[in-house]
């Protein structure tokens, strides 16, 4: 996770470029911004400051770049060589991507094995199909199509492999469809294939009111008498309660409340904290329950000393005794979808998934919330309102628009802050918590 | 678990006892013999040794008594006050009575929270409604059922609350009926409610040959494609090797065997060990896989002295990280019928199974696995039998039966040995492993 030395890295452009990397946590915090203005340059050389021109190059595209680990300075929009499909690659011209809180755990550094800067971040996009590699059956140029990428999603044109590409329907937006693959994915493979939700049971959900919550809900409210307990910041309450059965202010310690209501607990939690909210996660859970970690906020808490928090919550993590889950009859899994398309090869459970899905889309029985569209320049606030809590839904970059804020919602909670973040550099420590949304 | 001094305890015919109780592990083994002779002495005091009389007087039973923990001598038939139905409860006339390898256990008093002796084992039986208490509606006089019940099963007569009490269909036996209710009840909640089991999936199952393991192979059998990998002795393999895919020897590793067939691993673990086993059982799993923790046999390694490696278990049993578990989308879970049943109120969890389960038997499509019949006065021998892993299939005391051996199959490895349990108990450290059937 932490490199060592100096190494040669490769520029898209084919141009070497010296990049000093990171050596220890101290060093990285110590050093972040010194690196930052020396990538900053380096790349400014080569290529115009943003905003791009509209006009793009056949043999170029607008993508946005991450510089190197750290703030949103280090994001900006700039061209890239036109990616060509490899054999089994399918070319997409995108219309929008998918923004996680994931995206910023990987702008800090704060995931194992991150690529090395500069790089193209974004898992997921929409769009249509521009041209195919050899043996792509099933697609033709033209269709329409969301699909997961390695990162490289947040561009005008990404090449990925045919088996993480799926057609959508034709009533389905291209924003909605960059809001569907991930959080639908992940909540109903959580839900239906970890949990084994069934009629009459009841579930736990934090952040009710973000990408994954809001799919979690509507797949909920698939399944006869299931009740959803749901956190969420007060501002968002009026906003998702009709798909909740029970919400609480993400403030408070929901625990004694749960109880309160359910003093047996839960059958379902679904936790995007981590460590010693494992403990709490578990003891809601109801004999025969599942608590499932799918992602662990904690670890992000501001800039680049998250770094540091990574590292300490992964060992102050409470570990789970077999032998007691065995006496309490209980389950608990972890779950990341990322991994298990990327590093695990597991494509076709996901297309499963995809596939009952889609499904249930043709039946009107879910439909993604989007909460806000972004031009690719405005990536930065899109990350700062991620940040903040501010969305309800799923935040999109809209590769299309122009940078003018145009929300999908009349919520008055938005962030305008853009580069606010950089400014508390100093104070990650005091920040609160946030969701992992991948 | 440890009891920590005299305590007065009250016999079952209203006679107060003084009954030594154990202070350590050490106290427990060094004492054992003593306190034994002490006890059966008392008891011997009220009643006659086996074999008892078969006229019985209506006012009293014949069942199986455990007079101390400890050893097979510890166990005796003996007369006991006829038991009658209280409010909501069923009073059975049993005819057959489920053996597990949990019995052993309990005799040793190597579970949490043992009653205080003397009382009767066993968690199950089937016979027929002799009379009910108030508010049984639904039972009358003449049903034929299975019922499991909270210790006290080994008896001619039992009374045990309807919820525990289940109809049996015409053409089920009562030995079938008292091989069915623990065994495929827990083997069904294991593949499909904890692990979801699907087409196409691959179970590794321990003690393939007993009887939980016999009733996870049907179960397999029930959902298209399901591979099968197990573990049994040899001589077991002929006779069960239609019901498994892949069949391994049990005292070898199966881990390298399975990865030879399946490099990716299996998508459930069926795990009847524990400890060390339990990071094994994880590293097999395919992701999205479950492993899942039904017992820890190596609690159990002979006599008294097992007291001590329960509690070394207990604490060098591996913990679990849930990040790791996040980072491989793996699953991890425990599952405890009894616990469920008698401590947290899942009665109607477990009848929802029950239903499901009649269903595939009048279907054909499972059938319990009898392996012998023995009398009251033979559950030494039956005990042995188990501890030996002798059996394929279930062990049932036959209530009617006289003390000769009866077998339903012909193996020819049956250990007619009885009381040789007694004379290895200074080499239990030497024992191998045994499975923890429940």
């Amino acid at each position: 996770m932490v490199r060592q030395e100096q190494q040669r890295a490769q520029s898209p452009g084919g141009i070497p470029q010296t990049v000093r990397l990171f050596t220890s946590p101290s060093d990285m915090a110590k050093e972040g911004t010194e690196i930052a203005e020396e990538t900053e340059q380096m790349i400014d050389q080569k290529e115009p400051d943003n905003p791009v021109s509209a006009v793009v190059d056949s043999k170029e595209m607008r993508a946005v770049l991450l510089t190197g680990f750290g703030g949103l300075n280090k994001l900006k929009v700039t061209k890239k060589p036109m990616p060509e499909p490899q054999e089994g690659e399918v070319k997409i011209r995108v219309k929008a991507c998918g923004l996680n809180f994931l995206d910023l755990m990987v702008r800090q550094g704060n995931i194992d094995n991150p690529p090395k800067t500069p790089f193209v971040p974004g898992f997921e996009c929409s769009g249509i199909v521009e041209s195919v590699g050899e043996n792509t059956e099933g697609f033709e140029i033209g269709d329409r199509v969301m699909a997961f990428v390695n990162y490289s999603a947040w561009a005008e044109v990404v090449c990925t492999p045919l088996d993480f590409v799926y057609k959508i329907p034709d009533d389905m937006t291209f924003p909605e469809a960059a809001a569907f693959s991930m959080n639908f994915v992940a909540a109903y493979m959580m839900l239906f294939e970890v949990a084994n939700l069934r009629e009459g049971m009841s579930v736990l959900v934090h952040s009710a009111g973000g990408a994954v919550g809001q799919a979690v809900t509507q797949l909920c409210s698939t399944v006869p008498n299931v009740t959803v307990f749901g956190t969420a910041s007060p501002f968002k309450h009026e906003a998702i309660q009709h798909s909740v059965t029970h919400l609480f202010d993400r403030n408070i310690d929901c625990v004694p409340e749960v109880k309160k209501i359910s003093p047996d607990g839960v059958d379902i939690v679904l936790d995007c904290l981590c460590g010693e909210n494992t403990g709490k996660g578990l003891s809601l859970l109801k004999p025969m329950g599942t608590y499932i970690l799918y992602g662990s906020s904690n670890m992000v808490t501001g800039e680049t000393k998250s770094f540091f928090s990574f590292a300490k919550s992964w060992w102050q993590v409470e570990k789970v005794n077999p032998i007691k889950l065995y006496e309490e009859n209980k389950v608990i899994a972890g779950f990341s979808l990322l991994n298990l398309l990327f590093k695990q090869g597991g494509c076709s459970q996901v297309k499963t998934a995809v596939q009952k899905l889609l499904s249930l889309y043709n039946q009107k029985r879910i439909k993604p919330v989007v909460d806000s569209l972004w031009a690719l320049e405005e990536v930065k606030e899109a990350m700062q309102r991620i940040h903040d809590r501010g969305n309800i839904g799923k935040l999109i970059l809209d590769v299309e628009k122009s940078p003018t804020p145009l929300m999908a919602n009349d919520s008055t909670e938005t962030s305008e802050a853009g580069e606010e973040e950089e400014e508390q550099e100093g104070d990650n420590e005091n920040k609160e918590r946030m969701p992992f949304i991948q």
